[in-house]
């Protein structure tokens, strides 16, 4: 079974640009929220690699956690919930031989966590 | 501000088809997990739609809760947890005058909640 | 069918309290993340209240989101994503006889939104 | 800086009982939803794990996500939404000398993942 005949009106390009942008909707929409320390971040960036690049079309999915936010952390519970400004993410998606980097950074002149293509290959 | 140089590499169709993308994902790991019977359905659609709304690019999203699903729960609590076999989704996206409808609804012979591009104008 | 005899353990008491702290954990995890703005905060918040009051046990649930922290935004996109800092939640849970106040605030001493029993009747 | 003045109305094992509920409510409805396969689960049991112990007066999380329905599943993506169904959770907190256990795990008889106190110390 196969799903080819639901994306007949896209390119592969676009096949590729679409897939990569709901991985990376998915990863803020499914994470942020989580409880997160310096001692835990890495645990975490790997859950959420591992699991997102399951979505289709993914073929990597790089996380890093700011770990200079979770260091200043100032209250007495010694973590943090996960947000957005924290992320920097690069989703790889592929698709008919177009390869496509989405990328997520918090960019300062916008306060925004903004996602964006990176790379099209 | 505007965050137009980070969307150079890609046509406007395909910023449509990115944003409209990401709102799918965003919908989807955001809201299923979400206590709902058949009498709070309604509340949480309107919810999802005008949260949703608010992403960039989006021009109206469409969410129907599957209320034959939410009638037949068997178990004593008289609710479910939202899954996205419950879910019929439409996004439109816009950019630069190409209109787009991202689709998710369940597919019966992929046993999947599918996401993909329904229309393009 | 009923769920009591997993609960001989435990006082009228505590089982209001062990109630109330889980949909407030609930609460917490499921929504922080939406996107929201000054326009969307009241469906959010009536969805938050729909859909919490449904777990067992639970009489009544209230949440106001800031609205000062959506009207200082200061990003272009004109929205945020919901954060503990943003919520003050009520949640009223009942057992036996007993009624039980759970509270999530944020706490400037602690820099931390704190969940704590308010009262107990 | 400490909390303590928030908790004068409620006694140790009351708030033991308090804490280990908070987290397992947040547990459930963070990484329900998440995309996960018989390969990732491992991974996102860890992350479950380290990232819930961090949460106030918890002293270890156990996650075991159900390799036979991961198996099973029939559709062609190979993965599958993270459902409590899947989930069999014991949270361990500890408060002023008393240890509780609480529990989820999928119930038959009440086709409900159910929540519990399985143990107070």
């Amino acid at each position: 079974m196969s799903d080819e005949k639901y994306f007949q009106n896209i390119t592969a390009r676009e096949r590729a640009i679409f897939e990569g942008a709901i991985t990376m909707g998915a990863l803020f929409h499914q994470f942020v929220g989580t409880p997160v320390s310096f001692e835990s971040a890495n645990s975490l960036e790997n859950a959420i690699m591992n699991s997102l690049e399951l979505q289709p079309c993914i073929n990597g999915v790089n996380v890093k956690i700011d770990r200079r936010i979770l260091k200043e952390s100032e209250n007495e519970y010694q973590y943090l919930s996960l947000t957005g400004d924290m992320l920097d993410v690069q989703v790889v998606s592929e698709y008919g031989g177009v390869t496509v980097k989405v990328r997520m950074r918090y960019i300062e002149e916008l306060h925004y966590p903004l996602m964006y293509v990176e790379e099209v290959d």
